[in-house]
């Protein structure tokens, strides 16, 4: 009889319920989870206001999440799962570039960029920044015409998806570029500076009822796409920055810490434009790698 | 440096971040969703495709919630945690009645009756159903004036709160009686059927693709509250109906299933009403739990 159930004999009527699962991953991610939830409350002999809080924290998180900014996302980036994931998910060769969260500020669908010339600040006050950079395979051939989503945030602190009346269109410090016959990319925009994650939802909460800082240091995310290569996310971060060693949502990779070097105002040797200020230039190079012959083979 | 931290070495880091937590209930609930969450993911090498599948199943389950509707609430009945947290939370002697799920239905200010006399179905289709009820403490004294919110679904099995054009003031098989100076309250309603959980969101999904069956036993739900008690939140349910074995969310306690008996049409004994049809009676009695000491000092 499955009544009369206590904290401790519900387990395994639960994993009971689940056994007609026809699909075997999913029956061991349910069994997962539910193992651990029931664990989890257990441990914490979590009372009924406690979990009613968890409730309506979860509630919060999902109403506050839209096609421009994702709370769940974030929480999990925040403890540490995101990151987590995108470890154990890519146990790449030393020799193509390492992977880090995505975060919760991409967009699909960013306006199309030529590979050279183009200024995604729009408008965003800062600092210039040229950012000249090469994506190869892991044998250093150029991989011409991969597609290059680019998103940061402003001086500000804030991405544009942040502001009310963003439009897709009209983004700023964003844009998707395709790589030219050499595997190369250009653009210029403004130096990031860290930010604090957004604070103004549930996750900020828990950021300050833990007193925790809410900080990320000084990025630019990319995700790289081509035919017959893994999908490279990751991000370039600014040297220096205070803020690399307790990133909030736990993401640098020092081999991801980019430099950004500091120019007087004159002519910008890689492009040859005249700049009436200083300004900074950032060369990256990002090597993907090849699918593996069992993936490419689904 | 807690840079390049790996799926394992990530842990005792995102532990750090939380150390200057200043309430230390919520210092340790952070370390062990943190901990179990880790494990989690690590145990299934959880990839970052099924990451992304659980941030949409709970983004989803929170655009579902809404005042009238509380799909996160009905994720955590269907995995069994909620009976869990329950059940540890009453761990209250046998003569008083034994708790179980609020569930996803329940709402706040729903209509004030009349101790006797009132009938909720109102127009709701079914086999009326007379209920007589005491309110009692652990001593068998009445308990007067304490405040009863009823709700239950109909024979179609929806809640009213289900339907789209429902509104608070225009309530159906739900109301909030007042116990008289013997503890008594009674109303007409239909008699409940067993119902399958709403299966139009995420929760729904979930079920049919474990392929459990999303019933429910036919049950009235109780909450009960007076000053100086502690809440009882209960069901009772119709004995033989055939989900009690197997109650979609583990609910069912056989202290809770009630006798609802079949009588011919003719005058009802206890109110002494005319039926015109066979109609059923159930007759219940609460008992509540004074508060500990402890609590009640806080």
């Amino acid at each position: 009889m499955a009544t009369d159930l206590d904290e401790n004999t519900i387990t395994a009527e639960a994993f009971c319920r689940l056994e007609n699962t026809p699909d075997p991953r999913l029956h061991e991610i349910m069994k997962a989870l539910t193992k651990h939830l029931h664990e989890l409350a257990r441990e914490l002999k979590l009372t009924e206001d406690e979990w009613m809080k968890g409730i309506q924290f979860l509630t919060a998180a999902g109403h506050m999440s839209t096609g421009s900014r994702q709370e769940l996302i974030l929480l999990s980036d925040t403890l540490g799962l995101s990151q987590l994931v995108v470890a154990q998910s890519h146990s790449r060769p030393k020799e193509v570039s390492e992977q880090t969260v995505l975060g919760p500020f991409h967009v699909e669908g960013a306006p199309q960029l030529p590979s050279h010339g183009a200024e995604i600040a729009r408008g965003s006050v800062g600092d210039p920044l040229l950012v000249s950079a090469r994506v190869v395979d892991a044998d250093g051939k150029p991989v011409a015409d991969a597609v290059v989503d680019v998103w940061h945030a402003g001086a500000d602190g804030f991405y544009d998806v942040q502001d009310p009346a963003w439009k897709l269109d009209e983004s700023r410090l964003r844009g998707v570029f395709h790589t030219d016959e050499d595997g190369r990319f250009s653009y210029w925009t403004i130096l990031p500076l860290y930010y604090p994650i957004p604070t103004d939802g549930p996750v900020g909460e828990m950021i300050r009822a833990t007193k925790r800082h809410p900080y990320r240091p000084a990025h630019i995310h990319y995700r790289i796409t081509h035919a017959g290569f893994d999908p490279l996310v990751t991000h370039i971060f600014v040297d220096g920055d205070e803020y690399l060693d307790s990133d909030c949502v736990f993401g640098v990779r020092s081999s991801c810490i980019g430099h950004y070097p500091k120019h007087e105002a004159g002519t910008a040797a890689p492009d040859g434009s005249k700049q009436p200020k200083a300004f900074y230039t950032n060369d990256s190079t990002f090597v993907l790698e090849r699918e593996h012959a069992a993936n490419a083979a689904e």
